[in-house]
C-alpha cells in the first residue's frame, strides 16, 4: 500500500480578508504560520517521512512546507516546485473582496461563477499588473500556458498533466510524497483521485493546515482517505472552510 | 561575464559552542539568523537573482538559504541539496570543543590536524552513532563514500565531483547560481577556482553571512572576486573568523 499526503496552506492575509486570492502572492497569517507547525507536529508524531515534497510557487503554500518540514525536523527533504500547484487563477476577481465583486458584477454572475464547474471569471489583459509573465517566476511557461483566468476545469486541466507525468511516476516508485497546495489544486487532484463529478467537486472544500492522507493501492486507486489529528480540531476546521465558502 | 555568488551559513549554536561540528545538524543561533537575513537584503538591495540555489543537507546551510531568499523575495527559487556541499566531516572530533580536544590528544596533535591539508582526524566507527549511515539523509549513499572522517583533501575530491557535473554545466548554460554551504565546502571551491595551494588553502577563512561574488569568464575562470557589504562590516566579519581560528 502506497500513502500520500496532501496538505493546503495555512491562513493566508488574504483568505483573512475574504479576496480572491488565486496568483497572488500573498503570505500566511500569524495564524496560518501556526496551522503549518501544527500540521508539521502532528505528521511527526504519527510518524510520517517523505523522500519528495512538491509544492506550487506561491509563498503560501511553500512557507507552509518550510514550516512543515521543519517540524518535522527533515528541511533536507528534497522540494520541487511547480506553478502547475498553484491556485486556480482568478482573473480580474483578484484582489477584489466578495462585497466588490458582488457590486461590479452582480449577486447573480457571482452565484453563476460559484456553482459552475467550466465558468471562466473575467479575464485580465496582458497589460495588466496582475499578468503572469510580467513575473520572473513564469518567465519560463509558454505564452499559451499563461492563464488570464481559469475556471476550476482549467486547474484541472493544467495540474494533472503534472500528477500524471511527474508525480504518479514517483509514488508508483516507491517515494513517500507530500504535496501542499491550495483549494482547488488539490481539489483537482481528489477529483482525480476520487472520480468526483464536475458538480459535487464543487462542494467539496478542503480545510487549511489538516494534513489529508490517501492509502493508495500500487496503480494509485484510493482504498480511503482520512484526515490526521483529533476529531474535534478537524471538525473545526471543516466548520470554518465551509463558513468561508458560504460567507 | 558570469557571476557566481558563495554564501557561507551564519553563526551556529556549535560555533558558538567553539565545537567540531562538521555533519553534526545544528541550528543558527539568533545571530546566525539575523546575519541570514542580512545576507538577503544586501543581495536584493544589490539587484542580484537567483535561478538557481545549492546548499547541503545540512540545517544551519538550509536555513540560512531559506531566510536568504525569504528576504529576497523570491522563495520559489529552486533549491537542489547535496551531501557533497556538506562541511567536513571531523570523525571522532565531532561534538568535542578545543579544551576536550587538545586534553584527549595533545597540543601537538592539534596542531598538525590544524597546519595538515591532508591528515585526516580520528575516524569514528561504523556503530558510532555519529556514523552518517544511521541517518536517512544519507541512505541513497554508497557504503564507501559515507565518510569516517575527511581531511580537507577529502572534502575538496568530494565536492569537486558535483561542482563538475552538476554546478558548472549550469553556470555555464546561463543560469544565475547561489551557493550556501560551509567553511570547508566553500574553502574547496575557492581553492578550485582561484588554484590555491594545498598549503595556502588553510590560512583561507570565509567569513560567516557576507555574499562572497565570483566574476567569471564564460570558461568559468575568475575575473575577479569581493565581499558584498560595506568595508566595516565585512572587517569585522574577517576579524571574527580569524580570531576564531586562531582561538
Amino acid at each position: 500500500m502506497k500513502k500520500l499526503v496532501l496538505l493546503r496552506h495555512g491562513e493566508s492575509t488574504w483568505n483573512q480578508e475574504n479576496r480572491f486570492t488565486g496568483w497572488t502572492d500573498v503570505d500566511l497569517t500569524v495564524k496560518g504560520i501556526g496551522e503549518a507547525k501544527a500540521a508539521g507536529q502532528l505528521l511527526r508524531s504519527n510518524g510520517f517521512n517523505f523522500d519528495l515534497a512538491y509544492t506550487s510557487v506561491l509563498k503560501r503554500a511553500i512557507r507552509t512546507l518550510w514550516l512543515t518540514l521543519d517540524e518535522m525536523d527533515r528541511m533536507w527533504t528534497p522540494i520541487k516546485l511547480n506553478w502547475r500547484l498553484n491556485e486556480r487563477h482568478y482573473g480580474a476577481l483578484q484582489g477584489l473582496n466578495k462585497a466588490e465583486t458582488a457590486r461590479q458584477y452582480g449577486d447573480e454572475q457571482v452565484l453563476i461563477w460559484r456553482r459552475s464547474y467550466d465558468t471562466r471569471p473575467p479575464e485580465i489583459t496582458t497589460e495588466d499588473e496582475r499578468y503572469p509573465g510580467f513575473d520572473p517566476r513564469y518567465s519560463k511557461m509558454a505564452r499559451n500556458e499563461i492563464p488570464l483566468a481559469e475556471s476550476l476545469k482549467d486547474t484541472v486541466e493544467r495540474f494533472l498533466p503534472y500528477w500524471n507525468e511527474i508525480i504518479a511516476p514517483q509514488i508508483r516508485g516507491g517515494s513517500n510524497v507530500i504535496i501542499v497546495a491550495h483549494g482547488n489544486s488539490l481539489r483537482a487532484l481528489v477529483k482525480h483521485l476520487d472520480q468526483i463529478s464536475d458538480q459535487d467537486i464543487l462542494n467539496y472544500n478542503i480545510p487549511t493546515g489538516v494534513p489529508l492522507i490517501y492509502e493508495l493501492e500500487e496503480n494509485l486507486k484510493p482504498i480511503r482517505n482520512y484526515y490526521l489529528g483529533n476529531a474535534e480540531q478537524i471538525e473545526e476546521a471543516m466548520h470554518a472552510v465551509a463558513s468561508q465558502a458560504k460567507a
